[in-house]
């Protein structure tokens, strides 16, 4: 996390691009609601042109599931408490924050539309795929520590998809009992394996 | 299911307008892709006017909702096999089996449709509703024969959950693994209780 490495140097035209919309999007929500949002607001203040947009991110959903995904990672290490229990407990109440709000819908949204349609095999956004990976990192922490952690799937499974399926069903991820309940029931399960 | 009543009378004009909606938006969907209806042909097709549709459903997603559903659990019958084994296993095939459709990512379209802007605490369509009382009482036919079953919110979280999750991030709702992985969970928790 504190790299010691100097200043990093851009790394290269596809990430400027990138960056410039990202912060042009993130700016453009602060000033008005998403549904007013289009394509052609986004190259005028990134100063990427249109065709460019549509290339790299096929439709308006594409791009705006790229920047809800990046924004949530960003804001959300991995926790690292020194216990699986204590990193379980973080990274539940953590995801119940990063859906329960506007960006929890905005997430949905946009999963489901770049899931429709012949694109819907599409890969997932970077930022998904590498959350992954740390999450992956976050369990080997605890094996090498002589615990027993779940699966990345067991992770997914328990805890993300009731809070995914509590925002379609019932407009809501959950609560402070919600995140409490998920972990204890991961706990009582790896006791069963 | 064998209701010995004679023939049923239609539940007045509201029963009769809904009736005639969902008829005209299957027969619909049979001709064109689902992109291309709009609530002028469905107005058109059932001779309902168009804005008693809106009245009743506020737009095309909210009416798309309530058609799939309805059709979803009219096709997918509650198992009733005897044992809470035998009624999980059956459940969770044939929820995998309503998600793998095209019926599936029009469900999760829809539900995040009508879960977008003011609208979002909107009550679940009545098909989702009835539902979960044939969930519950499945539950309660197993207790009846002193069997010990998870609650409806279990197996909410731990059946439906990771398919509909499964279809968000990966396309799918999974395969006959998932299934099987998913009702062994359920036993598995049950015996930590």
């Amino acid at each position: 996390m504190t790299d010691p490495a100097p200043a990093r140097r851009p790394g290269g035209r596809t990430a400027r691009v990138r960056a410039d919309v990202h912060r042009a999007v993130e700016e453009l929500l602060r000033e008005q609601p998403l549904a007013q949002l289009t394509i052609a607001q986004i190259a005028e203040r990134s100063g990427v042109h249109q065709g460019t947009l549509y290339r790299r991110w096929q439709s308006l959903d594409g791009l705006l599931l790229d920047v809800v995904t990046e924004h949530l990672v960003r804001h959300s290490p991995m926790p690292d408490t020194g216990t699986l229990a204590g990193d379980l407990e973080q990274y539940a109440r953590q995801t119940l924050d990063d859906l329960s709000g506007p960006q929890g819908k905005l997430l949905l949204r946009t999963l489901v539309a770049v899931r429709q349609g012949p694109e819907s095999e599409a890969e997932l956004p970077p930022a998904l795929l590498r959350r992954y990976d740390e999450l992956q990192a976050l369990l080997d922490r605890a094996a090498a520590r002589g615990e027993h952690p779940p699966t990345v799937q067991d992770v997914v499974d328990l805890i993300v998809a009731p809070m995914y399926t509590g925002l379609l069903l019932d407009g809501t991820p959950g609560d402070e009992d919600t995140a409490r309940r998920l972990v204890d029931r991961i706990h009582r399960l790896s006791q069963t394996s």
